[in-house]
């Protein structure tokens, strides 16, 4: 399975229609990324029920960019409630993403690294620091890496540099503009998929046209 | 006023603990930083409850720094709920930085962009691209911008750029290894403390030496 489904917000106080959502599609997806919004608004309870229903690798896309001490003590509130956790490789491996790696693999728990993201702005600040970012990406060895599919000469390019053990997981299909499939043409492993799935009339049906389409774009590939 | 109490976590499930040591100190800071673990741990009804005892700069230290779109639905859930936000620079401004800004003043709510960090892992990339954040900082004009009272050099170099209008908040006094005193030397406006006060038997005693220690600093600073 390729496809991440990326759920941001909720739009009921209990997370019934996230629930409602996930029965249906579970099944076709690799992994349920949640969003800050989402995780501020609700308790663990929703972690808890979305867990019964979807035994997939739960990430917690946090963002985290803080001092390693505030990171370990976000990710010690979720530490039996979910899989994996989304940090920032900017904010530098030391007394920062050091720390949080060392509590995640005592928690057996998967860190993410943000390389570099989907909007233009990441062109201003991140992504000149690429070199940078690709070598502590390599030192500190997370499971995986997102890459935008908004710029995917990007995704080639990291996945040249670090190999292919360190998973790349792609946000920016759909809304944001680029088509499923084009992120795993060049090189990623999973697409993050959001509001096409989630603010769909019938996210079932979307679900299954995405995944669809994602193999038609990796036919049409050409590397 | 020239100290923000930082208040990064809770020990209690209802967050009375918080409460308390607010009660006794309000009137002594400037403003309430508030960090993301506490307010995942905690609904909406923890900050109403510090509201009604501190009407003070309630500045919530999620560390955003995501896409614009998902920083303004995080924003979103806080609006009538506290004053200030921060946010990364490093993220940019293009469809980033931009859309939270709008959204905020809308809202009668204040920006606060990390312009550097105070742990050792800063210097690996985010100060590499000092210059550029000091032009999107500039660029950008938010209320206040974060620098490090570790490398309190930095503190001076921003302020000669960014002129007197933004507001420089400080931290990394006490644990992480500052003394009071000294970012106000190098230019900051607010020097931020949380464990020295938080973690104190005394925290009101311990906020009372802390502004003794920050006058003294002051009273022995060379510019």
């Amino acid at each position: 399975m390729t496809l991440i489904v990326a759920i941001d917000r909720s739009n009921t106080t209990d997370g019934r229609d996230v629930i409602e959502v996930l029965e249906k599609i579970c099944n076709m997806v690799a992994g349920v990324k949640l969003g800050m919004p989402l995780l501020l608004k609700h308790d663990l309870n929703l972690l808890l029920n979305i867990r019964k229903i979807c035994n997939n690798n739960i990430i917690l896309d946090l963002k985290l960019a803080d001092i390693g001490d505030i990171m370990v003590e976000t990710a010690e509130l979720f530490k039996n409630y979910a899989d994996s956790i989304i940090a920032h490789s900017f904010i530098g491996k030391k007394d920062g993403i050091d720390k949080l790696k060392n509590f995640l693999d005592k928690n057996n728990m998967k860190l993410i690294l943000v390389g570099s993201m989907s909007h233009m702005g990441s062109e201003e600040i991140y992504d000149k620091e690429i070199n940078n970012i690709i070598n502590i990406i390599k030192d500190v060895n997370p499971w995986g890496v997102v890459l935008p599919a908004t710029r995917p000469e990007i995704i080639r390019t990291f996945r040249s540099k670090i190999g292919n053990e360190i998973k790349i997981l792609s946000p920016g299909i759909g809304y944001q503009g680029a088509k499923p499939g084009t992120a795993l043409c060049y090189g990623a492993d999973y697409e993050i998929v959001g509001r096409s799935i989630m603010n769909a009339p019938d996210p079932k049906e979307a679900t299954k046209v995405i995944i669809y389409e994602q193999k038609r774009g990796m036919y049409e590939c050409k590397r």
